[in-house]
């Protein structure tokens, strides 16, 4: 590795600090309250001054302090999204959709990746929390330490059950494993099993897949392989788990497209045909695994749509916030605003993808 | 979609606004300014009056304001990390890279992506700066109409050539380009094309590519489709091109792994054999690709050293910055501070992972 060259551009930095609002002041021979005036559209201004201040503003490249509006309780229009690793697809792709949608209503996003560990997501929330974010859209898995009611601040889920008054977006996991199982039993397969990372309650992926086959009359079989090994020793595990039942089924619903390909790929391995000997249906749908194995079936989460949802949950609580931080906190006229909706279920539509592999 | 319920639990906020330092104070039963103290350490205290404030500040669930730290120009040990998209695994995978390895530093990361948007990306470091971040790692494409070095401010940038003065870590993208050339034309390859998204002296891969067709008296043929297209499209435009000169070519380097499987869904369809017929090399090598179509060869970047790399890079900046801010900037004390390296290049190997598409 060649080492960085020395170079005269970043010393300037020490006598270059950023412009401040005195700056801006000085260079256009105002003074400090004149130009906080012009920041705020406050009081009478002739247009000269105001042309003055801009110009100076552009010429030093000054930029009003966010921080020091959100220390005076103002909006920083910003809200802070946690996700278990952008690194995974899914959540990749729902925080592009999360980001989109709140763009169009004036907000960016500050993205946090919780990697799965409670004191990352609890470090992570008091980071968004000292940066004043004005809500929090979180996702991932249940196993959080953190008490996000006692946060008193607008919080959306997608895909977790945090608490009953915190709204929580998801597809319907439910339907979606009822889909993948019939599909593959009308495909042909009489003993497909489920390739899992929990198996419980929570899991209503896995729950449509056992009604389907109860319904059916068939046995279940559930294989659960931990989320968060390393890729290398998931699909060992896999690998594993499908030799060590291997001729007593014939196909495999896996509640995650990553999965499903390392099934595919072991029967590949172990020469079965697909979709005669070996049926396979994935979860998720994003669009790089599409782009990348496009002939893998599967159901597909409506990844926008669920970004797009969270959002609509979360603004009308962000603008009752600035309401009531608008009215004083605690005022008769701030108990007077109406509360927005909160907590409780929505669930969204899945659609089955028909590739090769069912 | 149902409608979410109705819940108390947010009403509560009306009159639980985020505690502060004053709420501490009461509670404790000592002034603002006794709180202040125990929070920054600094006059004398006894343990009594220090143990009743710590007690009232986890009652109350009291965070430091960290916007108030900011503003006092102190560092918030936050890292802004602007990417086109984590949506895309190889900048999901880079921002989760570049996070592990700030967080041994005590650093958190801000990420934001940029969607290939000029407009976008200067929101974003306007957001960044306001928000008082220590430091920036920039991602992406060249298309900037940031001028980086303006910004008075740590910067590191990865593959992307922003200025002389920036460092630039980047894979050995030149070598890459050779490394997967050639080892087309040793599978059998007699005319293997480029698949990439931008032509032009800026694309090292594509330049690794040139200089072994030369070398070799080849005739090279590049097909370009624009990164910015959406996948259907993208997808439809690689297809239309491998179809315009279909039996004039034997295989394809791909300079990313998902065109790379859009090309293998191509040869499929129009009945190649594998890797008789058509060859196929892709570019980044990222673990959902590898997970998700673990045949295809591809020539690797190392993609958790790209991001310790770029924090080797702006550690020794951002600190530079703090000692600046301690001395005071401008006074001579600051003058005498050596300045970090910075600028030039930094380029890490890559590694060529056969699969079965070569």
């Amino acid at each position: 590795m060649r080492r960085p060259a020395l170079s005269k551009g970043f010393a300037a930095v020490n006598s270059l600090r950023p412009p401040t609002l005195a700056d801006v002041a000085a260079h256009a021979g105002v003074s400090a309250t004149t130009v906080s005036r012009v920041l705020n559209n406050r009081g009478y201004l002739s247009d000269a001054v105001k042309t003055r201040v801009h110009e100076a503003m552009e010429a030093l490249d000054y930029r009003p302090n966010e921080v020091a509006r959100a220390l005076h309780g103002r909006s920083t229009q910003t809200v802070g999204v946690i996700v278990p690793s952008v690194a995974l697809p899914f959540f990749g792709e729902l925080s592009k959709a999360i980001e989109e949608a709140l763009t169009v209503h004036g907000y960016r996003i500050l993205l946090c990746n919780s990697m799965g560990r409670p004191q990352r997501e609890r470090d992570y929330i008091d980071l968004l929390r000292s940066q004043r974010v004005d809500g929090l859209i979180t996702g991932g898995h249940n196993d959080s330490l953190v008490d996000y009611e006692r946060l008193r601040m607008p919080v959306v889920s997608i895909d977790r059950d945090l608490s009953p008054a915190i709204t929580n977006v998801r597809s319907d996991n439910f339907a979606g494993g009822v889909l993948a199982t019939e599909h593959l039993l009308e495909g042909g397969a009489r003993r497909p099993l489920l390739l899992t990372s929990r198996s419980g309650p929570h899991n209503l992926r896995e729950a449509g897949y056992l009604s389907v086959m109860k319904e059916q009359g068939l046995f279940p079989h559930v294989i659960t392989v931990d989320f968060h090994l390393p890729d290398v020793e998931k699909d060992r595990e896999i690998f594993a788990a499908l030799e060590a039942v291997r001729g007593e089924h014939d196909g495999v619903f896996a509640t995650d497209d990553l999965s499903a390909a390392t099934a595919l790929e072991w029967a590949r391995q172990a020469g079965l045909r697909l979709p005669e000997e070996w049926h396979v249906v994935g979860f998720d749908g994003t669009a790089a695994v599409r782009r990348a194995l496009p002939g893998l079936s599967t159901i597909q989460q409506p990844i926008d749509d669920l970004g797009a949802a969270a959002v609509r949950a979360l603004l009308p609580q962000m603008e009752y916030m600035a309401a009531v931080s608008a009215a004083g906190p605690g005022t008769a006229a701030a108990k007077r605003l109406p509360t927005p909706p909160q907590g409780g279920v929505v669930e969204l539509p899945v659609t089955l993808l028909q590739g090769r592999s069912s």
